[in-house]
């Protein structure tokens, strides 16, 4: 039977979230946001392996568990976005349907964060919309699993 | 009263969709997108002006027409993303809700598609998911306006 | 008999003048600019032909015409300063006198927007001093005129 | 029954030739190249569509037009040579035989025209030989089209 | 009393004025330009501090010293435009209305002398008018400086 | 009761301080070091959270509990200092005074080490002094913390 | 007595070889690498640490760890071959004879991995001959070991 | 009596023509070329010296010679053509009708192949017609040497 | 005798400290640090040359006289600090110990003021601490002075 | 029946091996390794033509050659490394089994050196082991012609 | 009558010579280099004004005062030589026959060493013969001489 | 007994002197120049071996002979100055007194002869004085024989 499993993993700082520069990032907690992911997911039909963590090297392997028992990945890489070619080959590697996240508008910011080093290897990014992205990108991903099943 | 109407823009050559390089852009055409984008905005409860421009100046023109008379902006700028600086500026002046599009991962092509200079002046960027990102863009835009509105 | 006309073009956005980011280029419209700038002309001996466009190719056109039937042009070419290589071209073949002006001081701005790939093919460059730039820039297009005329 | 029809597409301020910079473009005027195209093209026997434009979404059009209705496409893109991914892109999906042409050498001219953006999507190239080019462009332009035509 | 005190700086080599590449600055020197400048600032009502150093150090004393007793300052920095960030400093701390001048359109020389450092630091810009663009920018001076004491 | 307890972070490598290279970093040890500091820091009334990690993600999660918990930060980034906007943004984040600190005088270094890229989140730098340089940087720190209880 | 261990360590994502893209990296496994390079080893006399990690640090600390306990080291950093400046500090100071091996010639890939930062502090590299590659590593680092033996 | 002879001379790797990526540069080989480069060359009323040499050093040679007894000169300069200075230098020094050729189109290669350091010295170039590209620069470069006696 | 007098030598612009940008320099101005400076230096035994010039060639000279005469030298280079070689080869040949000074931080400003040219050659560096630097530098100097006569 | 001949090739100044700074080449004499890669050959079943070139063409022919008539090719471009595209397209074009091999790590050396153009057409590298290194270059070889040999 | 006097302008640091790292530039002292130009001018025919300055600004008025009152110029512009485009406007001017020199030669130092700004406008440049290079900068200053008088 | 003869190389192109662009390199042939430096040897006690050729390889051959038999070395490589790292190691290599002369002052070129990679290998350079310059270089080489042989 197939993974029903959808991976949300998030990156260095964002558990800080609705603390830190919230004129840029906002209010809500990186907890607020697991909560309404989790509902979206259920109202979807599937489960959530909602996760943060600061180091590269556990991102890279969450990525690999993903690629094995997950049906979808989200990933918000935080500052490894724009530096981490471990990150990129992890997800080069995950064959699964994946989606980038970033709750502001890379391309609006300073010169070092308006490039992905990471979203070359994923299918489709979503950016700018805070945490109501990650409802976005819950039913993007949804559309990306159901036409590769179909297909 | 407030507009309804949601100007979705499209840049140079976006008119050979379904024609172009489908194993990129996929085989839909920029009529069936329009269609569906009207279905779906109808159902949102906009109506949509939905145009196609191979002239950076059109582009600007009706950037500046939807700041104007629109609720909310989409614009998928097409090769005018990677160099218009008239388009960032007409986009920086437009104060509507306003998302940037790409039917391709921008961040999986030639290095020269890699940043987005118009992206820099717009709320959100939606990109990768082929025709039905217009869709996502359309319910991302209907909140954007929802919590401009509320605050 | 020489031509009386001084072409007076404006680039991308200046349409807006008056609404966009008055912080930078001040409330005046630009109606307000071409009727300051007709009274001034007036006054020095001189009809104007005031124009506007967003679009790269139709200043261009405009160019071409001023070198036809014009005896000064002054042109702000607005975000078409920084690329544009055909308005180079088109100035570059366009032997009247001709000024590029600027409202806003482009040296203080963002670093895409300290060059003037245009600027290499005029007499000179008057920048920073706002709509009562124009007025600056006629008096010294009249004088290049002269001096011409007497050399 | 197939096209007989060339294209030939000539971009910003060649309306210009035979006045502008003759020491580099030759006296030879835009009308003078016409003909002896069309005098040409009736010799090996195709009919042609001569167009100037100085705006770069009109040469996208045309480029489209070409791509439907023409049996080849000789460009002399101007000034967009140098930048134009928009274009590039027209060229790209424009799957008939094609040619970039230009007047002078671009390899012996300052800096910034010493690369093509367009001619990635080219058959081939052109340059330096002056109003003759044309001719010579034509006859490597029918090699193409009988060469496709055998294989 | 308000000042009444003009300062017009000249940097390096300027002194040469009239000798030096003629066929680029013109024959008028520097004693000319300075008589010119006292009749046309008598004229405004304004009195000159007209001075010329070859010292980067030297310049930045007067700009301090043009901050603490002058009405305005026109800079023509010469070399130190393209290199002097002591001098951006001096300018950027020296809060009256301030112009920087050059007799020649920077933008058409050189590659090293396109860009301004110092310019960021000032008003307006004005250049490529030889000699008679210190006249310009007296008058464009004394605008500035009516305007802030109008406001 | 506010925070005593400064956090003295320590970067990839320092933990082979007195061994690794000494003719560039010294032969004292990193435990003399935190002997020294700590003994500094009961003089000028402190306690000191003392640590060393090779991990770059364990680095971002002790800026964070020093933001949380602490009085004062001192971080030596080690390698992490030349790339790590991960550690940057914690920095950013992290709103107690805090001090960057490097044991050899990194502009003195080979290129790529000459650059910080965390140090624009930190208050102050202190560099180039060896061991000693922490004693140093503790007092600098007391005076951050006082001046800013003062206003 | 002299220590006869080997330490094998490899960088981030090498523990998915034989899934990963076999086309670039072949179909044998890490385990596969393991049992063939014990193997070998215990031919030539030596014992293996044979180790896989992700994350940076961890790759420091073992690094650090052959340099105090083993006879020599190799070491395939994978991702963080070209941009970790921690394990180039690490390599450095560990004074043991010690290789960097690749799977594939990095030189014949995308232009970020053609650059080696870590290779700069090991002895000698070998790249391009997949699996077999660490059995000529090691029988290098015999010869390495056995050269400064005897000198 | 003025020379008949036309050289045609060709860069590294040429004489693997045929052999070499066919995908790339046809299944024609050079032998092939010179034959039909012979026969076309009879009809236009010249003679041809057709040579190639792997040495830079002697093309060099080869082009001072051509300047000394030849009516004209096609060369294709092979990988030297994007950094050879010895042979600009030597192209520069040599005063009769010269093209440069190229079997690819040199635009549409990777990024080192796309800039000609050598075609700053010739009078036109053609690329991108395989081995017919030959046969039209025959006729391009009779009609150089044609307007040349002409005027 | 050894010599017991402190060189402290302050750059282009520092005259100007508590009037310019007081937000980033703070209100302190030139002579409230001298006096403080003189303080501490009586207290640790030392007299204080304390100078200030906005010419480079001055700043020269003067490090030039403390490497002949003083026991030590802080300096802060001002806008010198990131262009001047000059003063990076005085800095080179004075065998004092030497510290560089920054009121603000460096790394946290604009682009071009990110590196510094002249601390290659100075033994620490001290910045972002405001005024209170001045006496930071004071001490650190006194342990270099200290810790090379032990030696 | 196959060829048993292995071409090993060595560029610019290896003649001078064992007299020019020994320090980082070695004392072995070029002679010495001939020697001794003729006797590993004879062990391992083959044959070898060992020769040097200082020319780059030469080298290219030598290339041409070895596809021609070898099993396999060792190449050390020495200087050429860094440079020739002509040598990159001689060994593109030959389809042996081939290895790029460095006496010393040229990750370890200046920038310029950093670089191999070369090594983007071979199989595998090897470099950094000094003379011994052509014998594990040898073994590497013979993997590599039995590997294919067996596929 | 035609001027005698050869100026000899040395930059900043060069009054230290025969302290400063004489590894690199010898142990001769200024004054012992002002003797033997005097001597050797003398026995040439000519007198000398030899001067040394820190200050960029004094350089330039002695070229000035070099071009006014001088029969040739030697300059020698230390640290300037990189970085002033002022003296390289001075020397522009001076049309008097002129020289670099260098005691050290400059490409083999430092990359900011390598390039020479103000080289651009001397006759010739000599470098790297330590003090004996003024002597011949005298010969070859009177060849120029000689050569300009008889033209 | 010490050789007493020089070698005099010649690069690229050099044959051609006195034909060439004479307005750049004067109308002195090679042969005259050969004739002078022989005379001029036989004055200062030396033999000369005089040679040219437009091969890198051969040039690098010679200056290995050169380092075996030669007394000292001037080296006038042409082209290859720019370029060549064969030549730069060659001359590392040959640890003989030698030269690098340029006819031409090479800072006052195309930006792309700026910069010598080969002159970081000799021990001085005389650039600019045409023909002369061989003389001047002989006149230093024998300083530079004399001041070795007295150390």
């Amino acid at each position: 039977m197939a993974s029903k499993t959808i991976y949300v993993l998030n990156g260095p700082n964002l558990n800080l979230l609705g603390t830190r520069e919230p004129e840029i990032y906002g209010k809500t907690t990186l907890a607020d946001i697991e909560a309404a992911v989790k509902a979206k997911a259920r109202e979807l039909g599937f489960s959530v392996e909602f996760r943060q963590s600061n180091t590269e090297g556990t991102l890279v392997d969450w990525v690999q568990e993903a690629a094995a028992k997950g049906a979808g990945l989200i990933i918000n890489p935080g500052a490894y976005t724009h530096t981490s070619i471990a990150l990129l080959d992890a997800l080069s590697a995950a064959k699964l349907p994946k989606i980038e996240l970033h709750l502001s508008n890379i391309h609006a910011r300073e010169a070092f964060r308006r490039q992905s080093v990471t979203a070359a290897a994923v299918d489709g990014a979503i950016m700018g919309f805070g945490a109501p992205g990650y409802r976005l990108a819950l039913e993007a991903l949804k559309s990306l699993i159901e036409s590769r099943t179909a297909s």
